[in-house]
């Protein structure tokens, strides 16, 4: 059984800050910021491509429950919510989860996501692609 | 206007893969990695703080149905989604959008997400603060 299950049969203790149907909130013990959590959905889902309409719904909801509170309690005003969807996405339980991690000045959470020139051409053949 | 804002309002032209009532899907013309998609609702929402629930389940609905439609369409088997609320989070573009970036074997998309030893008594007094 994967730790989210476990933490979710109560059979190992985790840090809930949220619940509702589908899905709970809980620290990341990691802390890569402060206030980082986990959304974590009931059902042992893999990763994004196995969600249903219930879980994306609540997924989300708590995504915005929990970005509330912390802005509140912690006065967070800058976040980014992560989901990593297999080992190359940088999975590593694999029980579906989004991160939501508050940014600070001079934090160590980095993105590098460099963009490219647009090609018109290609993307009117994705587009075309991914319509049919 | 904001740009999404016109791309919605068809004053600018958008590589529209996905539409539903609350949000559309399309094409990044930057193309961070190939199938690099934005999901943005309709609505002129600044960031994650304000989603409403209608909102939420289109938003994350759309980025299923997206990802599965790139695994089918590219054999893409592994995505991150990430969403940049707030400057500091690295949003450019104030209307909100979620970035489903398909992973491929060496590309330039990197997450560094440093994580820490596991502080016990600064979790339970976070996540008691977080409850209140």
């Amino acid at each position: 059984m994967c730790v989210f299950c476990k933490i979710l049969n109560g059979e190992i203790p985790g840090s809930k800050i949220y619940e509702n149907d589908y899905c709970i909130a809980i620290l990341d013990i990691s802390q890569t910021t402060k206030g980082h959590t986990l959304v974590i959905p009931k059902r042992h889902v893999e990763n994004v491509f196995d969600l249903n309409k219930d879980e994306c719904r609540a997924i989300m909801e708590a995504c915005v429950y929990v970005s509330n509170k912390l802005k509140k309690k912690l006065g967070v005003e800058n976040i980014n919510l992560l989901n990593n969807s297999g080992s190359l996405a940088g999975q590593v339980v694999m029980h579906f989860h989004m991160h939501i991690i508050p940014r600070y000045e001079n934090d160590e959470f980095k993105v590098i996501q460099p963009s490219h020139e647009p090609n018109f051409d290609e993307l009117g053949k994705l587009k075309d692609l991914l319509n049919s």
